[in-house]
């Protein structure tokens, strides 16, 4: 049957999932699990059930528990492995758990206490290895814990200068040992932390320009947290694109202005789902596609797979709406009556000169009939709207 | 009476205001002006009446409606001229009106008419020369039409580069014509547009380092703004100061998740406001502080000038708090106890060697002890609310 | 054409619109209006060109200026009346404009002066009279204009009990009268005052307890106005119809946590939107629909038709889409597995006695076996986005 | 010390904790415990520890695991009993923990599976029977499982009608058995739910007036858990206050729209902090005050210490200024100024006659001139932050 479903993933979609996703045992902070935890290698072997996937992501210590043994680690390794052999799937990032142990409580890179700050940059470079080991080009840095509830307790402007000092020094290291990283970053505006520096994309878009390395240096926005902060998200990423600096996504959703509810890609904003896939089809994104999601704490796992599919089925579906608008006659036409030319105005602006500047000094516009110009924005959204359902 | 008030403002504090804040008539969405329209004139001179403001700043048609003849603009000049000499006040800064006229609907850059986009520029480079004419240094950039309400209506990407274009041939005609001007890029997340493009202060910080003259460009961050996508201010303007980007500042106030309240500085957050001040305290900010403000609808000008008297005494009664804060015994000593210092351990992470790496890397960490180290802050921050209270 | 359309509206929908809603000329609060206005009479034809409406509401200034003449209020009148006799439109609902002049700054019936209270009281008296000349029978209280900005201008309790005075007489007011109103109350959480009494429907859920009538007073719960405060409208709805009291329904969207954006209906939040039609319609509600929204200021004459067509062609899809949910048999299984009855537990609960209690106290449940039942609700969540998509 | 100190807290100002809040171990989504969990007697003696507080409150599995044995049980008991005894403590409010088990993962009264429903309302019983052992009266509801991530999932209208049939079953349960609680309905807008029903305290306010005992039932408002919906709490509570229904409070505090943070009370809204405590004042509340908050993560068990004297302290010392208010010459001139009584205008409407309404539908207002009257609330608002900064 998936043979002919037209919207069935296939490993060159790039889907990946992390074992923290569809491994989530649904514990909140109201309540403890309610799926058992799985081995990494049986969390692989859940994703190999689920046809279409292309890789698998990982935290150090979602592999590897923080007081594995040499030997614990080494039979994960193995079990986990093979686990990948079996079921075709790549690792193509890793990242690191800077977050979960009571050390990193306030922060870890911008953490008051030099020796923290030390032991954060160790675990990186030993969670890098470890994601090398398994392939992975594509590093994530998710800042979780880099804030503050309260100011007094942090000179904001300092703490971006040790989070600055510990990627330059990380970037060398990746550099030195040939790793072949490049580096991605995930903003998010607040939780766990009351609040979190670089709250926002465009926080580390501007901070890469700073480092020691930026040609290895990008983004990896996230749906959900941009949306924590009530903003498009399909702005943010547009800009992360034009950059030239996305790379890497994290896809799922959640609503405006809530806690970080990481819900299935497609599963609350339709519309602007739809408008991110637009994006990335457009303009040719071929980068990971990450769902960085999990399943609702009711899902046993036969329901963490009907997860797992429908992350990976809305995106096929949208990615055929998405054609289907760039097709659509009606709405093309719409776009070409809204978006209109003018050579010579077009000239006198692009590009700066003396005599440019005098010709538009001159030139007169009549902004009574600009304004007058048709621009039925309401017949092409309804269209959208149209399209999307299908009718 | 002002003269044994300690918290009386001074010209050298650099506070200005708008013709577009105090002469706010008091218009709203439900409801039409509550006060009369004052002449630009007479908008100085009631800021004249209230001691200690420096400035007073305008868009092009706060001083000159977009339909004057050339003899009523000279006229508007010259009274305008007259009362800025009888009350000293300066025009430090300026900014273009390019969301008023229906001309701007779909925005002004970023519109979908060439020819729009044009005018659009050409509005600058006149209203850049009014600000000039006045002795205006700094130049705001608030691109509050520069969004979309269905991104069915404009590419998101397309937009960044409309931008571009636009501040790269306005950079180039300041330095041309010596205007002397820093520009100020202004962000907002929505409002009046559904989305609007460089949503907030980071995003300006990114796009700045992709023009031509980034060196004449920084940011103009609106705490109201900010607050309106739910990020701490204190944290976006410390990026900014840290940048060596923060040209200008608007100090206004509102809840969280809001339309665009423009409250009286320091009116709503008072905490938030505290840690600004610090923030621009300790790090020596000297720039202008700009009240980006109105008074409530149910004020007339009298409370206007109560408004204005307020907004400054905040500021300076909050500048105390910040120098008793700074000299406090016991809150410095908490914070000595918070900031760990180790040589050893900032020395290896300092800067890259494979030395250091090594050493890094063999170094071993007691995470537990670590994390068991005390951090009062509880105890803290109840200090910051007692020596708010003044108790 | 329309013929043949399945989603074409008709006057038996109920769908309704206001003078204020397609004859909204687009200002915002930065920016003037776009569109020329339109005399009422203009209206009512400009919807009396959209097939299938069946009605147009007002508020009392909506048709009849403030400032007009007995003369003029007369003129209009009769336009307004010819133009719905042409059309065939209905006024099913009307309602006071108690906040665009300056006199209800401070609001209205809360506000802080005894004779601004006493002319709020006066002015709906007439406006209601107003209203049921043309045959209004729902008649809508919208406090927007009662609220603070601070606290410490208004007594909240006080408040109040101002509002139930004023309802109180106004409820004998229309008994007297004999005009048959049922009062409906709209609720928004805040703009334009920073913050509004009665917040939410389910403030006035309550507060209709507490009248001297309750039997004729309800809700008008509009859907922007809930997703403010970042609601579940659906839920509030569903509250209004549980305890029936769902007088009139405002249909719009609008973003979470935002200004006041009143885009059409089902322009944002597709999911939502649909939910609300499928509780609308599993729960019969015959009331009026009253699109509640204005075109995107871009927008001219011919694109607000586009968008009344649209709004009512968004809510038969949905419709639509809701029969399809309620006859899939996978979906419909799906919710048969989830709503595990069980008449021993059942009848144990329903109804108190002291028999039941000691049954239900002794009955021995297994929670872990309980909360192991399966609950595919990804599953499930994904069918609806698939139907929606119409795939 | 604490003799002379104006604001040290008293056992007769009924500030409460609960086990769950100064023994909160400080886990998070993204974080295991930070503090080592204390037995129940331990967690009375830290409160012991801290002068002035008058009780401590429990869920039943806070004091005895869901998995105890009855030996466990009442060793454990014993234990609080005697603990209760050394320090004074009362236990003057109990609850249920109706959310930490995955048998409630979607819901406890309204989950889709009768025997859960069940179960629940069992646990209550038993729960209630717990609460009146020690003593307690007030008996909260925080019905925080009783929700939906997809509306899809379960029928909003069934849900309410389901959590009624729970509700009036344990009022005649307490009834029956003399426990002589009042309940106390808690309400949260989401999480840990997507979305949760009766999500605001206004809900609650209607929903009482719905049950078979209303006169027994009223509501706890939590200030965290409005502000999580961008709501005034202080007009939500003197909704409750008026009705009569405020019969419980949960003071802590949080940024709006943000994650449930749970905050110190006064900790981040300063100013509606100050008018809460001011509504409290003037409306003679004398009922529990319950700080539903915890210590920062970063904190040890010192530092909870001094998280609970600071949340006291705050509360007296916003006390103390709420007197200097009301004593404030300026501050009650201006409130007489801005409150206009008019007899003739309050007795025509402060009771409904017909000659009443036809002797205000005849009385002339001057719009105008009332709209001209001055309301100073600009200087009202700034001489607050004023008094509240101590200067």
């Amino acid at each position: 049957m998936a043979k002919s479903d037209p919207f069935a993933p296939k490993p060159a979609d790039k889907f990946t999932f992390g074992l923290w996703t569809v491994g989530n045992p649904g514990a909140d902070p109201f309540g403890g699990p309610t799926r058992e935890k799985l081995e990494p290698a049986k969390i692989v072997e859940l994703l190999g059930d689920v046809p279409g996937v292309h890789g698998v992501n990982f935290h150090d210590n979602d592999l590897i528990p923080i007081d594995a043994t040499d030997a614990e680690a080494n039979q994960i390794k193995k079990d986990f492995r093979k686990a990948l052999k079996r079921t075709g799937l790549k690792v193509p990032m890793a990242t690191t758990d800077l977050f979960r142990d009571p050390v990193f409580k306030d922060g870890a890179f911008t953490s008051n206490d030099a020796e923290i700050r030390a032991y954060a940059v160790q675990k990186v470079m030993r969670a890098m290895e470890l994601g090398a080991e398994f392939g992975a080009k594509t590093y994530v840095f998710w800042g979780g814990r880099e804030g503050a509830e309260s100011d007094a307790t942090k000179d904001p402007v300092v703490a971006i200068k040790r989070m600055r000092e510990a990627i330059d020094f990380l970037c060398q290291y990746s550099i030195d040992r040939k790793f072949g990283y490049r580096f991605a970053f995930e903003a998010k505006p607040n939780e766990p932390r009351g609040h979190i520096y670089n709250a926002v994309t465009g926080s580390y878009l501007a901070f890469i320009q700073t480092l020691k390395h930026p040609e290895m240096c990008g983004v990896n926005p996230e749906m959900a947290h941009e949306h924590m902060a009530g903003l498009n998200f399909v702005h943010q990423v547009a800009a992360a694109l034009e950059a030239g600096k996305l790379f890497h996504i994290d896809l799922n959703d959640q609503e405006f202005g809530r806690f970080d509810q990481d819900y299935r890609f497609g599963s609350i904003s339709y519309k602007h789902s739809f408008f991110l896939v637009k994006l990335l089809v457009d303009y040719k994104y071929d980068g990971l596609k990450h769902f960085d999601s999990h399943a609702f704490r009711q899902s046993n796992y036969d329901d963490v797979k009907a997860f797992a599919r429908g992350s990976m089925r809305t995106y096929k579906i949208l990615e055929h709406k998405v054609k289907q608008f760039n097709k659509d006659k009606d709405i093309q036409k719409l776009l070409r009556q809204i978006n209109r030319k003018s050579k010579a105005a077009e000239q006198l602006v692009s590009k700066y000169s003396k005599s440019n500047a005098n010709a538009l000094l001159e030139r007169e516009f009549d902004r009574k009939k600009l304004a007058e110009r048709p621009l039925p924005y309401e017949e092409l959204d309804q269209r959208v709207f149209d399209l999307m359902m299908g009718v």
